[in-house]
């Protein structure tokens, strides 16, 4: 089994810290962007999805989609449950995952791409041809993230994780946006105490810092 | 139960086709999009994130995000099933369901909201201050769209549904990407015969349009 990597990508990292949650050893990395922030073209050429991660099984399948991926070892390892015991559970741990997804990690990666130097022409991952980027989303992603930390405080406010009473993947997703968000300079906002007592404790886990 | 619904809005959609696709009678329906296409307002003092769908249980939770819903319905009604059987078809379907929503679906909006005058200064759904219409995202969607229907078609040409042999939520999702897409100008290419083959089979479910 391999995942195709770039270990710098909050996308990826969703995916190992799942996996050492687990108390799954990573599977073999290769990491696949070298200068310029530039998918390697060999990669390119074996999936033109073009974006990371993607997991690679001994059968030969491929699986891109970080979530996607950590369903597959969901699955093939239930415990510990990181994605919900029952239907509700299910339900509420995916609605803050993707909302993490969308807002935390969407948000930041609009600053990011739309205003980093290696990324001019490259404004979407995935897309092969010229995606000019677009200032104005920086401002907008801004504002997406600050809209997000609200929603998570006003979440931890009375909830101890992300998705309620229990680690799951949704904090998971939430942590590595926030990171990202922070790489970015959109630090956790001053009055947010219930983020950062939350992040506190996220951040101790030890899959954080090896996830890193 | 009760499904809060916009009856225009693709994500409903999703929502709509995957309960009929189960055979289930749809939730009682509250539409909740007033004059200017804009949410009540007593809907977003309830449901601050302050979009749709979202579905209240009878025990009185609430589950936003469409795909978090139809989880709470799969784990409920295992058949027939439309999330996966075995760890990597479920992978497979979560992967090709988000690049719909990430690419067909989100670029679709990329335009839809740029471009409509009702939403002017609202240019992200579920952001209740003042988010301008970014022009430069017309285009950009345009572009995410049309390569959405290439990857379509490479898909397509080697497998009956888009997640493979058997039909899937990841059809679901990829229909109501397709029909917004086609809503919004973007009709599938005249050189995608292979979606255009999958879209008639699917389109012509009892549940596409017993969804619209």
């Amino acid at each position: 089994m391999k995942l195709y990597n770039w270990q710098f990508a909050p996308n990826c990292r969703r995916v190992r810290m799942f996996v050492l949650e687990k108390k799954l050893d990573l599977p073999s990395i290769e990491e696949v962007v070298g200068s310029g922030l530039r998918l390697l073209p060999a990669y390119v050429d074996r999936w033109p999805h073009a974006m990371v991660p993607m997991l690679e099984t001994d059968q030969g399948a491929r699986i891109g989609e970080a979530m996607a991926i950590c369903r597959y070892f969901e699955d093939l390892h239930p415990e510990p449950n990181l994605m919900g015991r029952d239907a509700l559970e299910k339900a509420t741990v995916e609605m803050w995952e993707r909302r993490a997804y969308d807002e935390g990690m969407i948000g930041t990666a609009e600053v990011f791409r739309n205003s980093h130097p290696d990324f001019v022409d490259r404004g979407l991952p995935g897309a092969l041809d010229r995606v000019p980027q677009i200032p104005a989303l920086i401002e907008r992603g801004r504002g997406r993230v600050a809209r997000f930390y609200r929603k998570c405080e006003a979440q931890l406010k009375s909830n101890d994780w992300i998705a309620g009473s229990r680690f799951t993947v949704a904090d998971i997703t939430t942590l590595c946006a926030m990171d990202f968000a922070i790489f970015n300079g959109m630090t956790i906002p001053d009055d947010c105490a219930s983020i950062r007592r939350w992040y506190d404790r996220v951040n101790s886990r030890p899959t954080a810092a090896a996830s890193q």
